[in-house]
């Protein structure tokens, strides 16, 4: 293990999370709610602990599989760890636990919150507080096109065969320079959000916060209420546009920004994608409608708000979902598992996996029918190899049973069945809100100490696809 | 598809159950309860059936194996079909919704009941519904050890490898033989049963029905607080052997009784299954020492009783979970998807499929640390083949898929979340009991008649392992 190396990125991330802790700035001073001087300090702190990591260990040595896992787990770790200093310094979250778990809901892009009552946070915190989302659904894109499919992780090489148009093989094969192409996008896809929720009536301050939590599937709102507090059908409709372009694979939004329109049509996950949100619109529309509404156009704007939001495991609330039919509530639960396609911003199991999973399915029952007959999954036209289709098959199960050891550790710690489930599903897809305790309407204040950490830990094991923390955990991957 | 020979088979079953329906018989006399008319009427109905069906049908062809799979989820059906006329016709449950639901749960050894007040059924019908587990139990040892692994579903064909001592090779290849032969070791058991029971003061009926529902993993009771009723250790105990007993493979008890005495040292599954019990014991014993009882002995005979019960899926009852720390019964609920061995009388995913299913977890991190390294999975020195390997993840996948759909479905009866995915589960598993509205002191009663169908199907499916129900779905099956 080259320690030099790990210690030289992780400080460069310090120094930017520093550089970053600037940004709300110059809304602490517009607003003056005296919060600047505990940004400066936690900036100065971050920069200086950056410093300390980076200048002495410059490396120029390649880095191996191994220093990669390492970086990506303890990367996102350290920024949480730091980004949650301006919350205790300035005194918005007192306690050290509740603003590590704050801010690891928001670099993860969770958006699960331990706070009563956002309104009355400092507006410099509050924006630093979405803008932990934005970071890390930009560290999240090119973690997930660009470093996974190397590290190989989770069956995710398979989305080089899969995504059409401008293969990731001929975007950049260095991390940077895919990292660059992706940003771009990313960010002019939030720039439009911004101008299309300012039009809408919205603040600057509050589009901006609102765009991060979109375009980063995090969910974060700076209203109690979330965007239910606006109650616009407008807002609701740009904020469901975009929520649903962040749950696509990045890369298709490139091919469409770089002329090849036909991208989206092309690509069997999003097709899929536009199916199953579809469906799920209209069964939780139906139910919604016979139990609460009684009104179609209620109904269907409900649904569709809230699935989508679920779905793509951003978590905004425009209704209380806690309050529909038992079928609505399980409905929102499945989709926590399902997430956004491979390679966006959403978090959970992804469409891609679901997908070859569902086929596996039937493969199994036309093998029992042909039992000596060899039949390759295909996707698209393309042949899945089958170890790529084992190693999904695996992430699911995997991610099944830290669903179930998580809910029974959750239990531990008092909460009830539908609680403690609904929490570990909401954390571990980094949707954020769960169900019963801790409802679209509440928060996760009433979780114990440990339970804030195990929820974190799920956060960050969620987000980082399972196996990127779990392999850390191999005795053999620190031997040699 | 060679009709003849099916409908000449299922006529053969139904001759069987027209016969079976004799043995309650003398019970109806002896307890004088008037139920004997109305259990010959049901007899000379399945044999008129069953004679109608098997005599002009009378074929010499081999069975294929899709004719296979239409008998074993015909002939279930059928049987619980002609089962339920009894009870429906001796006015014990006036309807046939209710009485195929409660024959079905018998005959898949679920032991999930409709009846408020078993107390005051008459015996000979208290009796039939007991044997229904029984006779389920020999369906079920035949099928899992003898007929599936032909068929090749969800990769039980491995336990041919995994089984040591006599293994099922040097069997008689013929079903027939096999059936024989493990039926012996069944009664045998059972004998043995029905006599430590009746040392401990039971009566011989009681005796009996409880040893049908420990030895098919049932769990009717004739008691309408199920085993809790005798509130003795002994009686608790020779149950909790039995139930162990009952969900190990046949196929070792078979090698014991042929004097292999290390047969079941030398097998993986059943080591595993002892420590998974051993810790499960230990788990809910500290639960419910600190949450209900405070008494270490208490706490330990309450949990070993009921892992024991839930883990090998009988669902007999000496305690009232419900009212457990939700720690307890979150662990009773995850022990309902694990079940017993594969080729015992436990139902749902089976311990094999989850032992195959950890180490491929474990595998998967090893290959990112490997990645161009083949690294095959060993069982006891055994090289588990990756064809299998990836039979069980896609059983053990679409099995968490249908206890989703499953649960939605029920939600849509207007079940909560945690009824209806207890419900679920403990059907699919062929467990009995569930959570909630459907707990260890509730029954079926207040599901809707729709529910009680949809129920019944995942009885027969868990039942079946699934893929013998799901294959008649696939249009592919029904052509040539």
């Amino acid at each position: 293990m080259n320690y030099r190396v790990i210690l030289h990125i992780l400080g460069a991330l310090l120094l930017f999370e520093g550089l970053s802790l600037l940004l709300p700035l110059p809304f602490s001073y517009y607003y003056g709610d005296g919060d600047a001087q505990a940004i400066i300090t936690s900036a100065l702190i971050c920069l200086g602990c950056g410093a300390a990591l980076f200048l002495p260990t410059g490396s120029k040595k390649d880095l191996g599989i191994r220093e990669g896992f390492v970086i990506v787990a303890l990367g996102w770790t350290l920024l949480a760890a730091f980004g949650a200093i301006p919350f205790v310094i300035g005194g918005a979250i007192p306690s050290y636990t509740d603003a590590f778990f704050e801010t690891m809901s928001g670099f993860t892009t969770t958006g699960a919150s331990i706070l009563p009552n956002v309104e009355t946070v400092p507006h410099g915190l509050l924006f630093w507080r979405s803008l932990t989302h934005w970071l890390g659904g930009m560290g999240i894109i090119v973690l997930s096109l660009a470093i996974l499919p190397i590290l190989g992780v989770g069956g995710m090489q398979l989305y080089k065969a899969e995504v059409p148009g401008p293969s990731p093989d001929k975007l950049s094969p260095r991390i940077r320079d895919t990292a660059k192409i992706l940003w771009v996008v990313y960010f002019l896809m939030s720039a439009l959000q911004t101008g299309l929720l300012m039009l809408g009536g919205m603040t600057l301050f509050d589009s901006l916060c609102h765009t991060f939590g979109s375009m980063a599937t995090g969910g974060f709102s700076t209203k109690n209420t979330s965007v239910g507090y606006y109650n616009s059908l407008y807002i609701e409709i740009v904020i469901i546009f975009f929520m649903f372009m962040a749950g696509v694979n990045f890369s298709l939004h490139y091919a469409f920004l770089k002329g090849n329109f036909k991208s989206y049509w092309k690509d069997r996950e999003f097709l899929f994608y536009i199916k199953f949100t579809t469906l799920s619109i209209l069964f939780v529309t139906i139910v919604v409608y016979f139990s609460n509404y009684h009104n179609a156009g209620q109904s269907l704007r409900a649904a569709a708000f809230q699935v989508v939001s679920i779905l793509t495991t951003t978590g905004f609330v425009t209704a209380d979902f806690e309050k529909w039919a038992h079928a609505g509530q399980i409905a929102l639960l499945v989709l926590m598992f399902v997430g956004g396609c491979a390679g966006s911003t959403g978090g959970a199991i992804k469409v891609i996996r679901f997908m070859i999973v569902l086929k596996q399915g039937v493969l199994e029952l036309r093998k029992l029918l042909h039992p000596n007959a060899y039949i390759p999954m295909r996707l698209g036209g393309r042949v899945i190899q089958p170890e790529v289709v084992t190693e999904v098959l695996g992430f699911f199960i995997i991610y099944m049973l830290i669903f179930i050891i998580g809910s029974i550790i959750m239990t531990c710690f008092g909460l009830d069945l539908v609680t403690a489930g609904s929490s570990v599903a909401a954390t571990l897809g980094n949707i954020g809100p769960g169900l019963a305790v801790a409802g679209p309407m509440d928060n996760y204040a009433f979780v114990p100490a440990g339970g804030k950490w195990a929820l974190s830990f799920f956060m960050l094991l969620g987000r980082l696809e399972l196996y990127t923390i779990l392999i850390l955990f191999v005795p053999e991957f620190w031997k040699k």
